[in-house]
Order: structure tokens, then sequence, then C-alpha cells
């Protein structure tokens, strides 16, 4: 029976007072903000539970049905009437887990820059004390895409014996150096803005363009080149919308007639809605905190000497035109935990969708999370060997 | 016999005043940085003559001996002892050119962005106008990657009858909209920069940390995640030269203590420095203009009716991870020029450098230009056969 009345939104305070962090330093508190769906059966799945943790991505919140609904949702993978399903706000994040913003209890402030690194090592320690607020001692499957799928792979390599499966999207074995430099210059952005004055006042309004400026970076390496030029080619605004349009030499429905910096070409008109819809959403200082998280990401540092017991079955889904994170870097991820003696599985998404396809190609994901949870997903040797191979792997 | 002594490097002023742009504006009177090395022929070369014009790429300048040694010097493809070679720096630039630093006669101030909007075709018309005071007819070759690339392949397209050669690198037939969104990225950055205060003093100093930002992503662009994995892949700074770093905790030496924004990762640092040093020798304003110069750079819109008499030979190199310019957009300068009737042909750079392979790997591009020089190239048909199947072309 369920702890959490069904689709039941909370914060939950943490009893771990301070709450250590891999840093060395401690949060002297940690509110978690939590949504269920569902209700919990500790005897479901032959003792195994049906407790289902979704992690976010770097921009997501605790309610994946309105992110992922592709994936979760009745008659979807991850379904309310057979699983019970908890999703939650990421540590550093600002939809109402502590982060940032949150109050600093020694200042009676805002904690802003002097808010400690986390990592998402971090980020898992605060969901496994969650879980135990929640009474839910063992989970069906843990899940998520990118940042979200960094927590995932956390989740089987540091609480091995307290999961059943766990599928890893468009998640990287290690941030690679590319994606390290996209996030830094985004933050780069967010700290030449005027608008977050060197972060001096958190409690203010601190997502200015920088923030803006940032997700238009990262909405590019979400994407593909083939996706860009399918959506919008080199189509230019409409001159009637676009007062600064030239009216006259042999170009003049192409050429402005002098430059004004306004968007010209539809692309850069779509990133600049991308970029100010998140500036409406997000904060600018969880943006800093949880790209760093990301950077530091690297499953070496998450062994855990001797692994005994058995291990979660590990699915891991890559995209053929991911940007941010290459396909060879998100099959690392099967290549690594075959080698430590997981159970991993890899499947490769063909999409134009790039990175984002986790998100936009629910459906997809969804049928892998199917298979994952039948085990009809391929043994890791033939996976790992398909995939060395640059084949499909987990096939049905 | 030259009209230019060797070596020497002069700003030469145009008789068109005022100079008309395609955009319908015109500029009332145009200055050109100009360096020529060796001396003018006109009958070298059964009569095509020895003049070599070198297009500069982005950030470029007039000395190509000093971006683009390995194919412009003694000994090497583009030689003086052997060629008269013409470096100049382009309409809008900030190496000496007319561009928006420039003073406006009608307000006695520098342009800024009251400079009127340019385009490569116009780059063109100042190149063209400029080797008639140079006392040139005809050139035996014109040569340039990325934006300098897109100068040549103007060149072909817009005075087919005054060139014999041109080399074509890393340049696509029409912009590809990630490359339009990574410059308008780029141009957020300048114009979110307090320091350029939305250009309002084009007299103060405007290349700030804007700029800086603008280059960082750009030099991402032009680099792959194979170069960045081989040469930095997830190095950290040394502790020692990094005083935010961490002393405790069980990654100590791995994660900072907490988050101070400095830069943790070697290639960080490399792409501050990057930042940093173009900031030092460039100007935002010429970056704002011929970034989007290069957003509206279409072969398309360069047709000039029907093409009579012989066309030039154009050789095209394209380079397996060139991020900026993915193959197939810089492949079909091939396609489209073979089905206008020139004689075109394709030669894949094999490199992990990227889009600055053509910068990076210059004996290679040295030596594509001699077989071009020498006819030693593919015929179009099979090249473009060849491209069509995304084989090496443009063979030796």
């Amino acid at each position: 029976m369920s702890t959490v009345a069904q689709h039941q939104a909370q914060r939950i305070s943490l009893p771990r007072r301070p709450f250590p962090l891999t840093g060395g330093d401690s949060l002297p508190e940690v509110q978690v903000a939590v949504r269920t769906w569902g209700h919990y059966d500790a005897n479901a799945n032959r003792g195994a539970g049906n407790a289902v943790l979704i992690c976010h991505a770097l921009t997501g919140d605790q309610d994946p049905t309105t992110w992922w609904p592709g994936v979760v949702g009745v008659g979807r993978a991850i379904d309310p009437k057979l699983h019970f399903i908890i999703g939650q706000n990421v540590l550093g994040g600002c939809q109402g887990t502590t982060g940032p913003l949150s109050i600093d209890p020694a200042s009676g402030r805002p904690w802003g820059l002097t808010f400690p690194s986390v990592q998402v090592a971090d980020m898992v320690a605060v969901q496994a004390d969650l879980l135990e607020q929640l009474g839910v001692s063992h989970l069906w499957l843990v899940a998520g895409g990118s940042l979200g799928g960094m927590q995932a792979l956390a989740w089987a390599m540091l609480h091995p014996g307290r999961l059943e499966h766990a599928l890893v999207a468009c998640a990287p074995w290690a941030s690679p150096p590319m994606a390290i430099a996209w996030n830094e210059i985004g933050r780069q952005a967010i700290l030449l803005d005027p608008d977050f004055a060197n972060g001096s006042d958190p409690s203010g309004q601190t997502a200015g363009r920088g923030l803006s400026v940032a997700r238009m970076l990262a909405m590019t390496t979400y994407r593909s080149h083939q996706d860009l030029h399918q959506r919008f080619g080199r189509d230019m605004l409409d001159s009637a919308t676009d007062p600064v349009f030239a009216r006259s030499g042999p170009y003049a429905t192409e050429l402005p007639r002098t430059f004004r910096f306004a968007p010209h070409y539809q692309v850069e008109s779509y990133l600049h809605y991308q970029g100010e819809k998140l500036r409406r959403r997000f904060d600018a200082f969880s943006y800093l905190y949880l790209t760093a998280a990301m950077d530091g990401f690297d499953g070496a540092q998450l062994t855990v000497g001797q692994l005994t017991g058995p291990l979660p079955r590990v699915h891991v889904l890559g995209v053929d035109s991911d940007l941010l994170y290459p396909e060879p870097s998100v099959r690392e991820v099967c290549l690594q935990l075959g080698a430590l003696g997981y159970p991993a599985s890899y499947q490769q998404l063909k999409s134009a969708s790039g990175h984002d396809a986790f998100l936009l190609e629910g459906a997809l994901v969804g049928r892998e999370i199917d298979a994952l949870l039948q085990d009809r997903t391929l043994p890791a040797a033939a996976s790992l060997a398909a995939a060395a191979h640059g084949r499909s792997a987990g096939g049905r």
C-alpha cells in the first residue's frame, strides 16, 4: 500500500541534517519537491515492488507527465495503473528542491553563489533518502535522459542492490570535453549579463538575457544540422513582420538594408523564442550549478569496490544524430557496465532530432522501456558485440 | 612586370565613389588594405598571368604568410617566386579596409552600427576594383577557406571570365541554418556585453568579454569532438594554479570545494585563452558585420544569367569532421557548379581537426592547389560521381 496518495505533490524534508556532499561541503538541510502517481505495491514483480523513479534533465521538473508524455502516463510504458511513479526535482534545481535560490539559514538570505557545488552523486543521495521517507525500499526501474540518464547510471553503480532496471538515455559514460565547453560558454553568457550582476542579488530577477543566450546555444546542441535544415532551412522572417527589412536593391527581399541585429532567419527567431521561454520558467543560478554537475559527471568515479549480489539490468539508448553526446560516448556506458559485469544492452535510436530525441521520440523510448521491463533486451555480451560493430542492439 | 613592389603593403583608395552595395546602400568611399608578394607577369601561364588572390576567413587579414604558412610562401603551392600574390583585408573588416570603425565622412565619427550591411558579393566587388588599381587584368587563382572560400566561389560565379582556377575550402553552397544559429548566438553575446554599450561608442574599446564569448563558441565549431577529446580529454587544471580547488572530500582532486565559475577543465582554459586572444586583435563591430555576411551567403543568389566562354576550374575541399559546414553542404558546391557546366572537382580531407583543417593541414591544402594548377584534378563528371558516392574525388 502507498504512503503517498495518488497525484500527490509535496515538499519533503530529509532527516539527515546536515546533508553531506561529495565535494566535502554539506547543506544544513535539504527539502525535495516530489510528485507521485499510482500506488506503491512492495509485493509486485515477485517482491521487487512497482516503484519507478523518474530523473529529469537540465531544465526539467518533478512532473514527467508534462515533459515525457510519450513515456509516463496511463497506457504508457510507465503507467500509474501498474507503477508507483516518483517524480522529483533535483538537488540544485529551482522547482522546489533545495538549490541556490533557497534560504541559507545562516544568513537568512538566498544562497546564490555561496551555494556549495553539487554533483550527480549528490542528486542520487538525495533521491535515496527521499525514497526512505516515501517508504520505498526497492526500485523496479530508474529512468532518465541526458542529466536524468546520468542519475539513472549513478543509481545503477552506487546502489546496485536497490533497483532492478535502469534506462539510461542520451547520457555519456563521462561528459565529453565538447559538452563541457558548450556548458562553460553558456555559463559565461550568464556571467556577462548585467541583469545577473555577478550573482550579487539572488533574491532579485536573475534570469536575464544571459540565460536566454545560454539556452539558445544549448538548444542548437540538442538538435542536429539535419533537424534545423528540415524545419527552417534558410527561410527568412516575413518582411512584413520585420521592419528593418530592405525594400530596395537586387536582393531586396533577402537582405536587411542596414544592420540592426534583429533576427532575419526563421532559425534565429526560433532560438530567440526558446531562450525567452526558458528565461521565464528557470533560474540562472540553477543553470550554473546543474551544468557544472553535468561537466563533473564521470562514471569512473562511481565504482563502489567489489560488486556482490545481483546487478540491475541496464538498457542504454543512444541517438545517431546526437551532437551533444555523440553515440560512441553513450555506447561507452554499455561497454563499461558490461565490463563490470552488469547485464547491459544498447539500442541506437535513428532520429534526425539529435540529443532531444529522448524527449521528442517518447514512443520509441517507451518501447525500449517495455522491452527492458519484460527482459526482452539482448544479453550483455551479444549487445556489446553488436554495439562494437555499430549495429542495433537490445533487439526485439 | 609588377605595378606593386615585392612585399609592399599599402592602403588603396578605390575610384568608385560612392561604392554601391548589393543591399541597396552605398559607401561614400572604400579603402583597401592590401599586401603583395612576387612580381606580376601578365604573360605567364600562356597569357593567363600569374596573379593569385588570397581571400581570408572571418578573423584573418591581408597577410596569408602568417595564417596560411603551409600554403603561401617560398617553396609552397603559392610561391612568390612563381606567383604575384595579393593579400587583402575584406570590406567590413578591421585590419585597414573600410569597415564599421572607419570614419563616416558625414558625421566625422566612426560608423559603428550605422555602417551598411555588407555581403560576400560586396567583398568580391571591392577586390575586383582593387585588381584594376593594381593593373591586374586576370587571375590565375583565387583561393580561400571558410568565409574566404565563399569569396573564391563568388569570384568563380560572378566573374567567370576573369580567373582560371578557384580553390574553395570548407565553404558551403549556402550557409546552413546551424551555422546561422551559432553566428547569431555569438552576436547576442557581443550585444549582451556592457562594454559594447549597444555599440553607442564605436570610437571606444568595444571588444570586450562579449567578443571573447563569441569566439569561444566559434572555436568549438571550428574543431571537433574527436579533436578536443584527443587534446584535452577531461583533464583538469592543475590544482596548484587553481586556488578554488578542493582540498578535502572523497573527490578532492576532482571537484571544486565551492562553485566559483573559474574554469576547472583544460578545455575551458583553452577556450578562455582563445577568446581573450581574439579580443586583443579584433573588433566586435566587424565580428557582427562579417558573421552576418556569412549568414547571407547563398550560391543560388550569385548566378549571372547565361554563362558564355570558358569557365574557371573549381576545386572544392571538404573535411570529414567539419562541424560548422558538414561535408554534404560543402560537396554541394561541386554538385551545383558541375550542374552549371563548371569543371568542378571535390576532395575530402580526412582530419580530426574539424573546420579549421583548412588552416591546420596547410600541407594537404597545398597539395590540392598543386594538383588544381597542374590540371591533375578529376574532370567534373567523374568527381561528381565520386562525390555522389561519398568517395574521394580530385584524385592524384
